[in-house]
């Protein structure tokens, strides 16, 4: 066996027991027995360790010094399996450590913090999780930019001067579409009880008209909707809400977007560092256009109002304009995750500014809080009520995900592009929509970016699908034509 | 850190490990999607290959030479850890790796043959099978008994000897009390629909009147009822059959039994090696007292009959007489797993002796199935119709599984000497019993027997629990007290 041979069989093995680790994931917000946590607890340590070590092993090094790719995919492997083993190899054991053991407990404190309403509360254990996570960001980043560093842990080869430049022309846009949406009277909501089991049933219709496929998948209940998984075990969870029937359709959608994903990458590419979706942005970008794009789409919203009917009776929408507007509503809230369509991004961007501030010294954590509420008032127009609905809110900074919340824009902004090449590409999909059918959108979505997993660096496989360099530009105006219509401004 | 201290901590990852391969078993069989076979097959390879690495690990030769135990329980996790060091290191890796290829193809070949009820079709790769464990047998015998090596792996300190001394006194009084009972009438059947929904709450409340904790543990339904996991995670299948409640009922109390064994294990030993039932025989003990000398005695039976009322309205049972014998009721049939308590250790015994023979190389597997159906004529008084009945019928073979059968009548005959202890120690447990109430009888085994977990050897387990040596006697004057008073011999 050739060097590169003996390393691909034994990373096959190291993606193999990933798989496992995340499964393992799966079942504790699933199936698990409440009573198994500190166990499960154990089990996780474990096998993290037994990944850790594989990820760090010095045959590896020994392997890519030697290894000859071949060929494309061969060079994809290499670089994704040297990206690993030098990111693992920079972070000090002792500090690793350190980060899994504070990042283990600051959850729990963070969730109480968060119940009582008290920022001080978990002040302390914050800076403590922020300085380790700078601490090793300062590793990672070998004097380069330290924020840079931990971003492309989630988004490798991006740039935040690229992604500040892109967003801080995205936020001006956004706050004036936002006030002049919530001028406007309000479309009608749902006020009536959606029985859950119907929700479930029709929400599994919806997974499988996106083409998720439950030979290779499950959809089962959770906390929080998530997909987990890849290559030919993909799996999705969801939710129900009595009185919010959409929470359950969109959160489906949108996890099937990432299964989606997952479950379209080459065959070949199974249990390769190429078999699982390239990066947290580009995965964005499917979960967003499936649910947004596609999923909220008049045509397709059309579709849904008669299925709903069907399954429903009447529930007090008269007509699919009434519907679609039901589905694209723009209410006052405080929490991202609840976010519609047009204000999701100025969640993220306040995000985006403040953690970098934090990382690099120019914000201490004594003063986040107010910072934050300063800046969600100059961005939303009213006044943060209380932290649980505020800094408190995400569960991203308290286990230490710093330069996360970009990539979320980042993938609204790829699935602005990619709509807008995919309607090129297809000029009369809504005709395919308005009957429920996603073939032709999906297939394209699979043939020109999906089917090539970790094949090209994420950037670059933007820029394949859509042929040319990705901008803010499309996202904004199609929210600015789409809300435009909906509130006749 | 002590050269002990250092092994139980890299034991006790091992043992986690442990515990997530066998969660993915449990996960194959009741929720994972079927195109995830292929894959599933290389995460357990992988987890193996991991598991296998740890277990032959040259540190934990170093520790065992080094360490010093300090009590009881020190030196009980030593002999376990010691025991399946030896084990995995006296046979070679290229064995191991032949083995483990031949009994993964193995199961396929066995059940197209079965299948087809075609022998000779599967005799080539069966006799593939038995060269490749003979092999691993005298490895592990070094110049000892193979049958009793392999045996070994199941229950260790077990010796040949003297199971055929046991089982040799139990065949001709079984096979006489079977024709005895066979000439009598038949009690009455159950031929109702049951509705199986309602089956399985009744499944859920047999479970947690036997002690079994829900919330360490989760009942789901499986092609084959099995116990899963140890210490906080215990998880059990079931099945239901719509005319066969009984199917039900006593496959989830069976399995309960398993399950309450290793629930009820110290925590104080969770993730070491004691943390585990200690064989296969002791933890058929317990199964089988659970289901027969508990959940099929008349004090019991009374109990369920008025619970199945309750739950089934009138099912054509008009006693708890009645129903008594029906639930032990004996048949005339081919297949071990759906017997009797009285002819079960029958199929039992003529595996033993087949395997044995089969072993020493006493028979040939050209010969096998001949020598199955005239064993079979012997001790049932009639003949084997079909391969798929007789020779075909268990997996145990195909995977290479010699010396596995044994110790389920091993368990039969503990659970016989168990049960006549309990009853000695709780002489009015039937009142209890016959309102459902089984906490006596269950603590009784827990503190006499289930806490102790792998602390003391299998045998000595036993002995310890009753106070004696066991034998067959107290299982076959059961038996004949039993079916005597049922069917008026």
């Amino acid at each position: 066996m050739t060097a590169f041979d003996e390393l691909v069989a034994f990373d096959r093995d190291t993606q193999a027991l990933a798989q496992i680790a995340g499964r393992l994931g799966w079942d504790q917000e699933t199936m698990m027995p409440r009573g198994a946590a500190d166990q499960r607890g154990d089990e996780f340590a474990a096998i993290e360790a037994v990944l850790h070590a594989r990820r760090t092993d010095p045959r590896v090094g020994e392997w890519l010094a030697k290894a000859e790719p071949g060929d494309e995919v061969g060079a994809a492997i290499l670089r994704h399996i040297r990206r690993s083993y030098d990111r693992t190899n920079k972070v000090p054991a002792k500090l690793a450590a350190e980060l899994a053991r504070i990042t283990s407990k600051s959850q729990g404190v963070w969730a109480e913090a968060r119940a009582n309403n008290d920022f001080a509360a978990f002040a302390p254990t914050f800076k403590e999780v922020l300085r380790l996570r700078r601490e090793e960001g300062a590793a990672l980043a070998e004097g380069g930019d330290i924020y840079d560093a931990l971003l492309n842990d989630y988004e490798p080869g991006a740039k935040s001067a690229d992604l500040v430049a892109m967003f801080d022309a995205m936020r001006p846009r956004l706050v004036a579409l936002r006030q002049a949406v919530l001028d406007r009277p309000e479309p009608k909501a749902l006020d009536r009880h959606f029985d859950e089991a119907v929700q479930l049933k029709l929400s599994t219709t919806l997974a499988t008209t996106f083409g998720y496929d439950l030979s290779r998948g499950r959809i089962d209940k959770a906390v929080h909707p998530f997909s987990s998984g890849s290559g030919n075990d993909v799996r999705i969870t969801t939710r129900t809400a009595a009185y919010d029937p959409f929470n359950c359709f969109y959160s489906t959608i949108h996890e099937v977007g990432h299964a989606c994903y997952e479950q379209n990458i080459d065959q070949a590419y199974l249990l390769t560092p190429l078999g699982n979706g390239v990066s947290m942005g580009v995965h964005e970008s499917q979960s967003r256009i499936y649910e947004n794009q596609l999923g909220r789409s008049r045509a397709f919203a059309g579709w849904l109002y008669g299925q709903m009917r069907d399954a429903f009776g009447d529930f007090g929408i008269s007509s699919e304009d009434e519907f679609y507007a039901t589905v694209n509503r723009v209410s006052r809230g405080y929490i991202r995750t609840e976010a519609d369509e047009l204000q999701y991004n100025l969640h993220v961007l306040l995000r985006f500014d403040l953690e970098r501030a934090l990382i690099r010294g120019e914000l201490e954590i004594d003063d986040l809080e107010a910072a934050w509420n300063d800046r969600f008032a100059a961005d939303f127009g009213y006044a943060v009520d209380k932290p649980s609905n505020g800094v408190l809110q995400d569960v991203h900074w308290p286990v230490g995900l710093f330069g996360y919340f970009p990539t979320y824009s980042l993938g609204n902004v790829y699935a602005g592009n990619l709509h807008a090449a995919l309607r090129e590409a297809i000029p009369d999909l809504d005709a395919d929509l308005a009957q429920g059918r996603t073939a032709r959108a999906t297939g394209w979505l699979r043939d020109n970016l999906q089917q090539h997993g970790g094949l090209y660096e994420p950037r670059e496989t933007i820029v394949r699908a859509i042929g040319k360099e990705p901008t803010e530009a499309p996202l904004l105006d199609y929210l600015d034509a789409k809300f435009s219509d909906i509130y006749g401004l």
